[in-house]
């Protein structure tokens, strides 16, 4: 009976991991590929898809067959998947058809909108698409909120970070506020003096493109499951046997776009190493978007930007971008720790990335809690800004509140996620170097396998059988443990040797 | 109560149209991006949605909706949809799920394998994925003639030429028999004395692809509303408010290419003008095949190949490729006319076109029927090519029977309709040049209005609302009559002027 029951739940959410294929692969065209026209009709059918995956979910059967599954599961693995699905199911129980179907098309419609009235600094335009967003999310919140006895903010945090509260992010955030701004007046203050030079342009798309391709194929990237392609807002899409990413290109500047597809190979490599047995299952799936930029971060800020895979890289990078005395390996470590505030969140430099973070995760809290509406935005941002960075963004939309993707569709509570997934990046590399005498070493000479294969072991072939503390604990011997991000700053930043 | 039937009907041909939409874009994905490891979980996924679409075709509700809708609908347009809706709905209704996901999942691996297959010549690999295409084929057929009433291979054609049956074509095709040989060699013998020269690439893809851009744009390709690729096989896809035309490129020859462009360009100005207010209803979409490719063809072969279209695009031509005497348009002409049987249909000139096609129907007719199984195809195949065009492929899998997609995934039947295409289209061109003083001038001169204006009024915009005798009529006065296609292949081949 219990064979029966988990085989049923095994079959039902097979046919929505093929759905998911479906989703993920037209939501990859639509940012990679379609033309503008096709917007409508793909916003339609997305729509009717999300729809199919909320009907699928909500099949009354299956409540049914998860009691009985549960009852009669007698192994770890058994028992983890079903609570995954469980996950996956209760989320989806609590929200109406109606409302599914209201986000999907309202967050369409707002990302649409978005991609050409960032460009145009259109504040009031975007407003009209995205107070829909907003109402559709607060419904959503107070729907799972009720049903958890969670805060509203916390239940969206949770599909992203299971587990995760407002409460402890608040602490957590609010110690590294605590620190922050002194450690990048002093860096500043330390790199004052310090001699960088400027890569002279201009770099061709096609070499730039050629170079990210090398250095995916370094990081382990498997091109028999995935391609790069060009994006607005590049990101990690698809699906664990299709990975796609996307990155953009200035020609005018190579080095946002090559560390950008080192950052988005960390997600695919996650994806590409999952549990190939349990993929097509909650339970094989990556473990939480935290943790998911754990990874990226891992592959961009801990490996990336290190000097020893500068190093690496850099007979590379003036093998398709030409030999000149600033793209010396010495010189592209400096640009790469080089701190300075500024006004997107993408271009920041590693340091003054998490103030970007916790002013985002502010103002959603706030506009989720209803404390402010969506037309306060702009100025709680400025204000904001003026704190954390000293910058102004006064009627500059497009690089204050306009220059993310993630509100459009209505992705609140996903923000922290890059700044713990910093933290867990920083406690995995500490427990690394701890265990691998000369990693360094390793590193500069070509051999990412110390690395990747920790990675993979640890997080990427663990899947979901894991919960993001256990995982954690198992990996590196302790709980999240902020302090990590800070002696990893410290050390890169203030540290003679650097 | 019709209007609620009716209404009732709409809601899920819209929602099937929803689900079309996934599946040409995924399917456009897996033929012009997909990376090889992705095409299980690609194959699994557009199964899952056959299914799903076969499901919400054979919901039961349908028939009554149907049935009530029929007695109370008024106008015509309502019964013009209803009839085309009943005629999906009929297909689907035939045919068991379980046989619907069979040959979903048969096609994927087949067509999946084929592209290496084809490659290493590899007849037996083919054989062992092709099998149980061609079961699925024949059960289908099977299915669907009890119920018609149709022979089985006649009801594989409905799906493609709704009202062609198989007495139909071979009469025409017989007919063709009687005169091609003839003509082909007289053609032949004329041209022998005629003196072309060969272009001197190499052609580089970027510039090939500009050009082809260049062309698109010239014949009325909207850009906002689909995309120019790459994929082995060129075709056209997508959906009407976004259609995904594919191309390949070789670089010591860009004249396929440049042709194939204009060719899949007449396609997707077909879908790209359907009537927009239905085009989410079976009443607003092609036709059928052989009215699409009579678009293909009346852009390829009437206006494509004509020396006043190769007058007005040799400066274009020159533009990207540089300029050669060979590149000059009469000479442009004498290349895109010469005659010269050859072993791939897609890279056949005009006249011994319809050659390759009258041997694959004669062979897919005989398959479906029984009369030979799929290890006979290709001494089938030799024989007949052998008598049609003198030509030898025993032991060239690659360049016989391999040659093309259309048998991997299962679409007996689709043959035909490039042959019945050429003969609407010839028959288009006739009636336009009896309307259209001077029409070879406008063409010379860039002015393609009337041209694409006749096209856009008498086939683009009608969609489906009349039944193919009915939609030629209207657009010609007459029935299909293939004395057009000859006249205009006497014409174009043996008249002196050319």
């Amino acid at each position: 009976m219990s064979n029966s029951s988990y085989a049923a739940l095994v079959a039902s959410f097979t046919r929505l991991y093929r759905y998911q294929h479906l989703a993920a692969m037209v939501g990859w065209d639509q940012a990679a590929m379609m033309p503008t026209k096709g917007n409508e009709a793909r916003g339609a059918a997305m729509a009717e898809l999300q729809v199919l995956m909320h009907r699928t979910l909500t099949d009354p059967t299956l409540k049914t067959l998860l009691k009985e599954a549960e009852t009669e599961a007698t192994d770890n693995a058994t028992r983890a998947s079903l609570r995954e699905m469980k996950r996956v199911w209760q989320q989806a129980n609590l929200l109406p058809e109606r409302l599914v179907e209201a986000s999907s098309l309202a967050g369409s419609r707002c990302e649409h909108g978005w991609r050409t009235q960032r460009a145009a600094n259109d504040w009031t335009g975007f407003l009209q698409n995205f107070r829909p967003v907003v109402e559709c999310a607060r419904e959503k919140a107070q729907r799972l909120a009720e049903a958890s006895g969670l805060a509203p903010y916390d239940a969206l945090l949770e599909q992203f970070e299971p587990g995760m509260h407002s409460t402890q992010l608040t602490h957590i955030f609010g110690e590294v506020k605590s620190w922050l701004p002194g450690l990048i007046r002093e860096v500043m203050d330390k790199q004052a003096g310090e001699v960088t030079l400027s890569p002279d342009g201009p770099f061709p798309v096609a070499a730039q493109r050629a170079l990210g391709l090398e250095i995916m194929g370094l990081l382990g990237f498997d091109f028999d499951a995935g391609r790069l392609d060009i994006s607005l807002h590049p990101f990690c899409g698809g699906v664990a046997e299709d990975v796609r990413i996307t990155t953009r290109y200035r020609e005018d500047d190579f080095m946002q776009s090559m560390m950008g597809i080192v950052h988005e190979t960390g997600h695919a490599c996650y994806e590409q190493h999952l549990p190939r047995d349990l993929v097509h299952l909650p339970v094989g799936q990556a473990r939480s978007m935290g943790i998911h930029e754990s990874q990226s971060l891992a592959f961009e800020m801990q490996l990336g930007r290190s000097p020893a895979f500068l190093e690496l890289i850099t007979p590379l990078v003036k093998k398709h971008l030409g030999d000149q005395v600033a793209l010396d390996s010495a010189n592209l470590a400096r640009l790469y720790s080089r701190v300075k505030p500024g006004l997107i969140r993408v271009d920041a430099d590693e340091l003054t990335y998490p103030a970007h973070i916790i002013l985002r995760f502010e103002i959603e809290a706030a506009l989720i809690a209803g404390e402010i509406e969506a037309e306060d935005i702009p100025a709680l941002w400025d204000e904001k800004m003026q704190v954390a960075l000293g910058l102004d963004t006064r009627g500059n939309y497009r690089d204050g509140c306009l220059q993310d993707i993630h509100w459009t569709d209505g992705s609140f509570g996903y923000f922290p996620s890059y700044t713990l997934g910093a933290m867990y990046a920083a406690q995995y590399f500490a427990t690394l170097r701890r265990d691998t005498p000369e990693l360094e070493t390793h590193i500069r000479t070509g051999n990412l396998a110390p690395v990747t294969g920790w990675l993979d072991s640890h997080i990427w072939r663990q899947g979901s059988l894991l919960e993001t503390p256990a995982l954690i604990l198992q990996a590196s011997g302790e709980a999240l443990n902020p302090a990590y991000l800070r002696a990893h700053l410290e050390q890169r930043y203030l540290a003679d040797s650097q």
